[in-house]
């Protein structure tokens, strides 16, 4: 029988890699995805039309988080545009208090109803916007946390697999393309429009990424920063 | 300037109390009670009262988990009755997967919105119906992962506070009524009907603490367990 695992999916090109890479590595998968009062609804669709894709069951948690916790991406002010070079320099208005504490939260409580012992996380030490929460010593700590406050022991305990933590948005991108992620499925930026917006700091790191890696990026973006060459 | 906190507030009987005791230690306090798909709504009604009575503000965290946390708190199959001597024996199927550290995610989210400290959370690890994520190994973990995951360090750190922890049901309720908790107010039974059920694990904790603190308890029953004596 299949070991079973949460993997948490925003709709993104980095939990959209994970996915493809849990499913890889053998284990029957259930995503989970937030609607928590984002800007726009459109990773949403994105993470349905990605476990669509992959066959997987999906489920929808909705919480009234952009009701009390104020952020940028949670419809207080606008999106920040920076500079590539700056974007891991200091924290950026996108920055929602305890986004993936409370993420990780719910998912050890869907990993209990569901018995399974592995939540999978897309989050990136490296090319990311200097959240607190996507540090690794910040998953050292949650794991902790949730097998205590789960009751979780020997074989039973929970693993937050962090798999891309220590890659580069480019070596996502080539090991996703070898295990073919539908890239063209996938919505990173911030802004909900028709098209990417190419500035905001995830459509930046992300165009930078296919940059780096040599391949095009199948979504399509209404600008495109300065450092960019097609 | 008062220093601010974030009080988790069920409308039970150890919460109401929680929140008189950081208010009179002279926090200025707001409340966060959840609608997290309960069997019924009576105690956000009693969060309501009690946030009122004491003139805070209440935020209100509606989250779908009953949708795929199993719980017979929310929704699945009944609430156990059981003998108050086995309560504290084995995990009642009132348990709800990591339901606290879903609110203390949530609250870390909150605190750090209005810019405070400080987590007052009612849970109890004497009185309690073993529920995992009560414990002070528990809190311990979940502070240091609420304060890796919000970068918060420093004066900033974030301090989960349990003050009920190590007293009994009926300390809790001789310290309330010393503070003049308003306990007609408040809710703790399991069942959503007119009167507390009176044998469920909350309310048989219930009303052995008022026994023993010598006070009779304002809300009425619709049956007593078997040791209580009036």
């Amino acid at each position: 029988m299949k070991e079973k695992a949460v993997v948490l999916l925003s709709g993104g090109l980095d939990s959209s890699t994970v996915l493809a890479y849990a499913i890889e590595r053998g284990f029957e998968c259930t995503g989970l995805t937030f609607n928590y009062g984002q800007r726009h609804a459109r990773e949403n669709n994105s993470a349905r039309a990605i476990s669509s894709r992959y066959g997987i069951e999906l489920k929808d948690a909705r919480i009234n988080l952009s009701e009390f916790i104020k952020s940028s991406l949670t419809g207080y002010g606008s999106v920040e545009h920076r500079d590539i070079e700056s974007i891991e320099e200091s924290l950026p208005n996108t920055y929602v208090p305890a986004r993936n504490i409370i993420m990780i939260s719910i998912a050890a409580g869907l990993l209990q109803t569901i018995g399974g012992n592995t939540i999978f996380i897309g989050a990136n030490a490296l090319d990311y916007s200097g959240y607190p929460d996507c540090r690794p010593e910040f998953f050292n700590a949650m794991e902790k946390a949730i097998n205590t406050g789960t009751g979780s022991v020997g074989s039973n305990q929970i693993r937050i697999s962090v798999p891309l933590q220590y890659l580069r948005k480019s070596e996502i991108i080539k090991m996703g393309m070898k295990m073919g992620v539908p890239y063209e499925l996938t919505w990173s930026c911030y802004e909900g429009n028709e098209e990417a917006c190419g500035m905001c700091d995830s459509c930046q790191l992300r165009l930078r990424g296919f940059m780096e890696a040599g391949v095009p990026d199948p979504i399509k973006y209404s600008k495109y920063p300065e450092f960019y060459k097609k």
